[in-house]
């Protein structure tokens, strides 16, 4: 268990009223943290809690440490240096090498020594595990698929032919990387004929794809996703989606084809993108929008609509579905008051 | 092959009309029903099939079996009585025990001696499997989670490292268990950082997840679903989330982190719940709506719009957008008019 | 590498200006093609490129044809001429027979001596696969499922007990075939009951199934999903769903229990419908609407609305929920002026 000081050192911050040899149990919230544990305050809002947490240290802004009555470990951004000191406290990283007995992997894929093939994994022709990759139970890699330095499947995971992750990716379980994208061609009866989706799937460094996510490969150039994007789970990348670097995507989002969102871009829970648009970078998706048209500036847009009572809503609803007419409505209203509201209108107005 | 005395004491149903001694076959909704066949009917719109059904016996309420024309199982509440004398029906449960011989398990799990573990499992270091617990094909779980007695995982299912579940949980496949929760920290340059999730799950017991569903795990503590809560397919359960017992979530529901809902809840389809935010007991959303802040009272919440012809929806969807315009007129019109109504404005208005 | 000629049959198109027996090495976009590549116009928009591709012939429609600087191949269809021509390209498909060592197949399973079972699969008992099929690595098929001629599991997929396929149907990883419906009853304690799902999932010819997709088995009856249906990624049907032949429905729409999709219909991403409904042949549904009512005319339907700056959202939104007000102030001011215009009103007017 790390002591104090190595925390303080993992995270870049400064000990202010706290023994830097404290050894630390764990991480706890304010309100419940025992002594021994590590805690941290993100949100003056909970400032109050500081006169009485038991924690043995609490991560804080500079401004939070003025008079601070708990022991502190001062940083510019408690956030990062509450995920630098959090990372000390995960389980051990899987240390095995080399392929579990029940994992089969083909003799012309290449694995690195230092990877691990968990059980049960399938690893097909020509694929490429690079250093210190490690693939949890039951992931199945399809043909010269490519897994860079560093990354991690945690279990479950597909990744289709000659799809290409880059180095340190996570992908969690049940996601699918690679598989065909939607496309289609209409027969003349009316039919649907499946167009080959002869492109793949390109992901950058440090990218995680969240539990059950699926991103297509393109249709014939690639499917990009850029280094550093964060997926959430059960989110939707249709084939030719380019996701710009820093992007972060909450669950459920759905992107259409050929729709290319920009860098340092997040999106809320369940926003739909509606296919070949763009998305300029650094703007922000409220949940459960819909981006029907490109977006060219950066901030923050909308479309929800937010829960009402039943009784009021069917009231909205209703009355929502006769706008039009509300429209004319006034402008018939609009007219009779202007003509009568116009001087010789309203001399008119007072002979009949 | 159960007799129709057999399953009136299942469903705690009463004979009306028909012999106890009867051979049942199968289950066949009423207008479909063959000779042998068990029906039943839920909905008193449909009792004029009561005189032409060929079924063997009908499950009905008290009401309906009022001269009724077909032999009939009285019960209080038919769909109850119907849901357990259709389990009579259901294929007989595994009967297996011990581990399939292609299943891989860690030396440190313990199994249960009456639990099945199925083909191609992997079951790592430290898991605890109760006892009847039954684990379909190619399922993962991780290193000490906990299956309580009587849970089924039915295939291809992954529980992770410490999740917990109760007894007689049922996971239906693809359902992902305890994945990391979308916990990030922006950086000074506008990376994210990873927040360890060093929280876990916690399932009660009596649950259903639904296939491909995914629950994630706890940022510290844990997220939770309580007993006898019915999770549908394709549901995103974010981190920290709590779900009180006896809710139902129909399928592709999203709930965003460390959002609670309350006691015997019901979502429809698709609702998005966004995060840190609560729902009272016994609240219902309608599908496809958006919940964006606490609902504090039980009833019936709505903001979902339903479907137009596009040249209706078109022009109320442009109609909307000028709805502060259409505001603005209104309040100017109605100025215009109070001031003409006043009896001094009439004056000043005939002066003109 | 197929030569021009071959592409041509395949594709049912005329050649123009170009030799048939230039040797194709793939296929790119027109801007981006190299000697030796096929490319293809879909849109006229694009015609301009059409002087400048270095493509060594360009799939195009016969008004395109005319005067065209480039080498073509001229179909009436020319999505479907690039389908069948992009087909030549795609990865020689699997030409293994057998069953892979590392798959379990239960001894009363049937299996065709030409079809593949890979790595990892679970074939339970009773399960039929017919001539042709390939079933990629780490799939599961439950007992007496049924696999028709020359269908084709990618990977991780999951079919459930009695499920059928028809022939020729594709898979794609994370689909799960036949999990139970969500059917529950609710008893006097507000506790759900699990009402038995006894039907099971009937999947026609030629269908195409998604990555992380679910399809529910009926409760009674069987779930429908007939000839020729497109499904893409993370949609959800419920049980008892019936979805006509020729419909495609993009990612992440979501089908409540026993609604009925006409043929020939295409649902937009994200879309929901509600249970216990029918909706038409040939009716097209915009992304992220929502289909609460039957549907009893072809044509096209909408209800999502798209995204505005979150300051013009605000207003809209919050305009949106004094809608009621709205109507009845402007129903006031209409009596009001009403009055006034009638002769007699007016005259009342000038009376005060």
């Amino acid at each position: 268990m790390p002591i104090l000081g190595e925390i303080a050192a993992a995270a870049a911050a400064r000990l202010q009223g706290c023994n830097p040899a404290t050894v630390i149990t764990g991480v706890a919230p304010l309100s419940s943290a025992e002594p021994g544990q590590l805690s941290f305050l993100t949100h003056s809002r909970y400032r109050p809690f500081l006169a009485t947490t038991r924690a043995a240290a609490v991560i804080l802004a500079p401004a939070d440490a003025v008079d601070c009555p708990a022991p502190a470990l001062v940083a510019a951004n408690p956030q990062i240096a509450y995920a630098r000191a959090a990372a000390l406290f995960e389980p051990a990283p899987e240390t095995r090498r080399g392929v579990h007995p029940t994992a089969w992997v083909s003799p012309t894929a290449q694995v690195a020594v230092d990877a691990w093939i968990g059980p049960h994994c399938t690893v097909e022709a020509g694929a490429i595990i690079e250093a210190g990759v490690i693939i949890g139970p039951n992931c199945v890699i399809g043909e010269q698929a490519l897994l860079g330095v560093g990354t991690r499947l945690v279990a479950q995971v597909t990744i289709c032919h000659r799809a290409r992750l880059g180095q340190r990716v996570l992908v969690h379980p049940g996601a699918v990387i690679g598989s065909d994208g939607f496309g289609l061609a209409l027969d003349d009866d009316g039919r649907w004929l499946k167009i080959p989706q002869l492109g793949s799937v390109q992901i950058g460094d440090d990218v995680e794809v969240g539990a059950n996510t699926s991103i297509d490969r393109g249709a014939l150039e690639d499917t990009i996703i850029e280094n550093g994007v964060k997926l959430d789970n059960q989110i939707q990348v249709a084939h030719n989606v380019q996701i710009g670097a820093h992007s972060a995507l909450a669950g459920c989002v759905g992107i259409a084809g050929s729709a290319r969102i920009g860098q340092h871009c997040r999106l809320g829970g369940g926003v739909g993108v509606a296919g070949h648009l763009e998305i300029a970078d650094r703007v922000q998706i409220t949940g459960m929008s819909l981006v029907a048209q490109s977006i060219t500036q950066p901030g923050a847009y909308s479309s929800g609509l937010t829960v009402e009572p039943n009784r009021v809503w069917n009231k909205i609803s209703a009355r929502l579905r006769r706008l039009d007419e509300l429209f004319r409505r006034l402008t018939a209203l609009e007219q009779i008051l202007n003509h009568r509201h116009s001087p010789q209108a309203s001399l008119q107005d007072h002979k009949d």
